[in-house]
């Protein structure tokens, strides 16, 4: 409730709609969290070398979620074209990390958790980004 | 539930008990979250020049807040002393962010909101920090 | 020369050329640094309500180099959309905070600076992007 | 010369003296990027299971070396205790990640590089924090 509840306290017009703008920043923060998880749970196995890709994709998607979710995060003067490429970017990232974890996810079950996270990220990114690409 | 999942399926031993190492991990996320738009709402108030400190406490404590949760989320060959020292740096963090945050708390219901949050994060990392410093 | 020296010791090929990968890189972390102050420093002037949005845009461009210059630095398998994507934010970053630097540089030394080096990330960030796009 | 130039415009005293504030934050920013390169191109080597240590207390030490040089940018309104501890953080991660990247010197160009750039960092951070600790 903590996001949702402080969006509901601030003195501007929120940039969309309460409920899509809480579940696409809650989403970036998990899949971060996530990811960082998954990056240094597949660091720990012993195939580690089928692993390189799952964590360089899971790295760099921890990246685009911090960025974007500290950028959607904020609603006063905002820059829509700043707010719509990185979620664009927060969208491939997560779509790449989880396509990746998913070849891994009969093996390791941090993987499949971690690309269904990434799966529920780039949804939620793909709503706001359409809502905030409506004319 | 997904950080603590995702745990669960770690190969390696977690650097602490599970419930308490989830519990700092989705405090920093929420933290970080929380101070970001209270810094971003106190832009927005029409008596910005009294809420300068508290915009630099936010921002120091959402930097502070996800560098802990980064590093406290790995948990292949750690080392004690950097998880040691960047919990005490965000405890720290949280704590002067609350302290301020509290002093607007009346006037700004984001304020209020954010103290309540920072104390969290607060008695989260004091709490692992505890755990991590027990010989 | 730090980050050219150990780029030329990957064992990978490189994204890119190396003096264009360099170059992007160096200046996302500046511009970061330039953007950060810039923030800060707009929070102590007397007119700080005339740079709301300067500060707002700073924080954005910021973040946004973060994440590129986390994201670009990486050679090990990479992809291409995610790279490009995050290279596009953090250009249209740049330039947003360029622009809004631009209209208060006659009166802070500070946006003076911070446009030109916002200027010179977009640059670099447009460079590697063209590069990256090359059939 | 960036950051120096634009720390010399701003309007509140500096937390320290100039040079070795610029000292610190540029170091921070390269310690950073260096940190990212090698933890990368240990994942690209053939020997990446003997370099999990060193891949991990990298990832630390770039997040910390962050965290640090983002809140010593900030001059206005400064917290003395936040900044010691999240540059006593970063000196640890710096020390940790030296330490263990100096084990693969021989080995890999990249660690004695990273050694080198890591053992600057830890001594800019020492040389801040004992600025900020006198009485």
């Amino acid at each position: 409730m903590t996001v949702e509840d402080i969006l509901k306290a601030h003195p501007r017009p929120l940039i969309a709609d309460l409920a899509m703008l809480v579940d696409c920043i809650d989403e970036c923060a998990d899949c971060a969290a996530v990811c960082i998880v998954c990056a240094d749970a597949c660091l720990a196995e012993d195939d580690v070398r089928a692993l390189i890709r799952c964590i360089r994709l899971c790295l760099d998607c921890a990246d685009a979620c911090i960025a974007a979710g500290r950028i959607t995060s904020r609603q006063t003067d905002p820059h829509l074209e700043t707010q719509r490429t990185v979620l664009e970017a927060c969208l491939v990232a997560c779509r790449a990390s989880a396509a990746e974890c998913e070849r891994h996810a009969a093996h390791h079950e941090h993987c499949r958790l971690c690309a269904e996270e990434c799966r529920r990220c780039e949804t939620a990114c793909a709503a706001l980004l359409a809502a905030l690409s409506m004319p």
